[in-house]
C-alpha cells in the first residue's frame, strides 16, 4: 500500500530532471520546444517525462505568475502572403525567447471582433496589431484596458502605443525619383485600402514627388484590401481612363502589383519594354522569374525583433513612454523595371 | 464606505448581462468575438464591459472546466500558400464555433519540437496535424499521452488515429489517364519529401496508372519540401536528363508546378504548346493569369470541417474508435493544358 502512495505521488519537473540527468531548466527548455537542446537530451528527457508521467499544467503556472509565454497577433489576411513571411519571423523571433505564439485573423471574425477576442483573452501576456487603423475600436479598447500592445507595419498618429513601421512616405518618393530619373514623364500609381497607414504614406510620399518633379500622374486608389483582384481590376480602370498611358507604374504592395502585372500581360503589354511596374512590401514571391518585380523590401526580420523587444518591455512596465521606430526600406532592382539602376542619392 | 465597499464588489458576468440588457451567453459571445452578435449589441456589451471593469478570468476557467477554447495547429512550412488557405478555412470554422486557433510552425522549432511543445502545452483542448509523417515522434508521444489529435491532409497507416485526407492515389491515377486521353506518350513527375503521404500518395497513382496506360514515364522525386525552388532545379534535372522530353508533367503540389513552369519558361518553352503542366491543392494563385494551372483541387472547407468535428468529438470521449475519412478531389482544368476536356468516367 506504502509502495501504491508512492506510487500515486504526483511526479514533479524535478523528479523528471533526476530521472534524465539534466537540470529542471532543460527539462522546462524542452517541454517548450526550445532549440537549443540537443536531440538526445531532449530524448532521455522524453524518456523520463514518459516513465514519470509528470505534466505541466500551464493554467496553474498561469495563475501563479500572470504569465503565459504565449503572445498574440492579430493579421488582416493571412492570404496575403506579406503576413504568412511576417509570422515565420515572428515564430523563429519566439521560438528563440521561448515564447509561443497565437493567431488571430481580422479577416474571419469579422473586422474588429478578432482583436476584441484578443484583448479579453486572458491566454496571453500581449498583442501584436499588424491590421489596425486609426478607427480601430479594438486598438482603443486595448489602450484603455492598458493592454501591452506594440502595432507593427502600422502607424496612428497621436496614440499612445508602441509602434514600429517603415517608412512608407520615403519609399514611394524614392520609386518617384527612381521613375524620373529613367526618363518617365507619365507614372501610374496603384494604390490601397484608405485605413491603412502603410498604403498611404506610399502614395503621399510618391504622388507627392511625382507632382513635385513635374511628372503626369494617374492614380487609382482604395481597395477593399490588398489582393491580386484589386491590382488586376485596378490596373484595368487606370489604363481604360488614362489619356496618356503611363510608362512606370508603382503599387501598393507586391501582391497588387502581381495583379496589375497580369491585367498588363492580358493586353498585350510587355513588362518592362512598355511598362515599368514596382511594387512594395518585398515577398518571396517578387523574385519568381514570372514576376521578377523591382520592390521596396522592407526589414521584417529586424522589424519583428524591434516589436517583440518593445512589448516584452511593455509586459514589465506599462507605464514605459511610447516608442515609435520607424524604420528604412531597401528599393531592391529587377527584370520588371529593366535592371535599371537606381539614381545617385538626392 | 458601504458605496466603496459596493464599488469595489468584483464585477461579474451577469453584471455585465443586466447593464447591457442582454444574457450572459451574449456576453460570453462578444468576449469570443463571435460574429452572431450585431454591432449594436457589441457595443452595448463593450460599454458594459468598460463601466463595469469586468475581465473574464481564461485561467480560472481553464482549472475549473478543463477546457480552454483553443485547437492547436501544426503547420509545416507557413510560406506554402496551401497552409494560409488552410488556416483561413480552420479560422472560420472555428469562429463559426466559439474556439479559438493557436499555432506551431514545425519550420521554426525545428522538426518534431514544436508539435511536442503543442502537446505538452496545457493551453489547448486538442491538436490538428497537419505535417505528421509515420516517423513522427511528436505523434508517437501525442497517441501515447492520449492527447486529442487529428491529421489534416497526411496520413499515417494503421495508425489509431483520427485522419482526414485526400484520395491523393485516385488524383494521380486521373491526371495519367487525362494526360494519355490526349495523346501524350512521355509524360514527366516532380515529386515531393518522402515523408508526406499527400506527396506519396499522388507519385503512385500516378507512375501505376501511367506505366499500366504505357505510357514513357520520367520521374524526380524527392525534395525537402514542396516549394517553388524545388520545383524550379526539378524541372531542370528531369529535363537535362531525360532522353526523350516530356509533353506533359504532373507536379506535387502547386507551388511545384509554379516552380516547374518558371524553369521551362527560362528555357524557353511555351505552356501548353510545348509542355503541358498540372499541379495539386487548387490554391487561390494556381488561377492567376501568370499561371492559368490546371490542377486536382481538394476539398478544403469540408475536410477542415470534418477534421474539427473529430476532433471535438475525440476531446469528449477518448475512447471512441479511430476514424479515417478521405475525401475525393476535383480536377480543374485550365489554360495550362489548353483547357483540355476531361476524359469520360473510367
Amino acid at each position: 500500500l506504502s509502495g501504491s502512495a508512492r506510487g500515486h505521488r504526483v511526479p514533479t519537473s524535478r523528479d523528471v530532471a533526476r530521472l534524465a540527468g539534466v537540470s529542471q531548466a532543460t527539462v522546462s527548455r524542452v517541454l517548450n520546444g526550445n532549440d537549443r537542446v540537443s536531440e538526445e537530451t531532449a530524448q532521455r528527457v522524453h524518456e523520463a517525462l514518459r516513465s514519470t508521467g509528470y505534466t505541466p499544467n500551464l493554467a496553474a503556472a498561469t495563475l501563479r505568475t500572470r504569465r503565459t509565454g504565449t503572445l498574440g497577433l492579430v493579421i488582416e489576411r493571412i492570404t496575403n502572403p506579406f503576413y504568412p513571411e511576417l509570422i515565420e519571423s515572428l515564430g523563429r523571433e519566439l521560438a528563440r525567447r521561448d515564447l509561443r505564439l497565437a493567431l488571430w485573423n481580422t479577416s474571419i471574425a469579422a473586422g474588429d471582433r478578432a482583436a476584441t477576442q484578443a484583448i479579453y483573452s486572458r491566454g496571453i501576456d500581449g498583442l501584436i496589431f499588424t491590421a489596425a487603423t486609426a478607427q480601430s475600436n479594438a486598438l482603443r479598447l486595448a489602450i484603455e484596458r492598458e493592454a501591452p500592445v506594440v502595432l507593427v507595419n502600422r502607424s496612428v498618429p497621436d496614440l499612445a502605443c508602441d509602434q514600429v513601421e517603415c517608412d512608407n512616405e520615403a519609399a514611394g518618393a524614392e520609386m518617384a525619383r527612381y521613375f524620373a530619373h529613367h526618363g518617365h514623364a507619365v507614372v501610374g500609381l496603384i494604390g490601397g485600402p484608405q485605413g491603412a497607414s502603410t498604403a498611404r504614406g506610399r502614395v503621399k510620399g510618391f504622388t507627392e514627388t511625382a507632382s513635385a518633379l513635374g511628372l503626369k500622374l494617374e492614380v487609382v486608389d482604395g481597395g477593399a484590401e490588398f489582393s491580386h483582384d484589386w491590382g488586376y481590376t485596378a490596373f484595368e480602370s487606370l489604363f481604360d481612363r488614362a489619356e496618356t498611358k503611363p510608362t512606370a507604374l508603382f503599387c501598393g504592395n507586391d501582391l497588387t502589383a502581381f495583379g496589375a502585372m497580369d491585367a498588363a500581360r492580358d493586353r498585350g503589354l510587355d513588362i518592362p519594354k512598355d511598362l515599368w511596374v514596382a511594387g512594395f512590401d518585398g515577398i518571396a514571391m517578387s523574385a519568381w522569374p514570372s514576376y521578377d518585380l523591382t520592390t521596396a523590401r522592407l526589414p521584417l526580420d529586424q522589424m519583428i525583433e524591434a516589436a517583440v523587444d518593445l512589448l516584452l518591455s511593455r509586459v514589465a512596465d506599462s507605464t514605459r513612454p511610447a516608442t515609435h521606430l520607424r524604420f528604412s526600406s531597401e528599393l531592391v532592382i529587377r527584370g520588371s523595371t529593366a535592371h535599371a539602376a537606381l539614381p545617385p542619392p538626392a
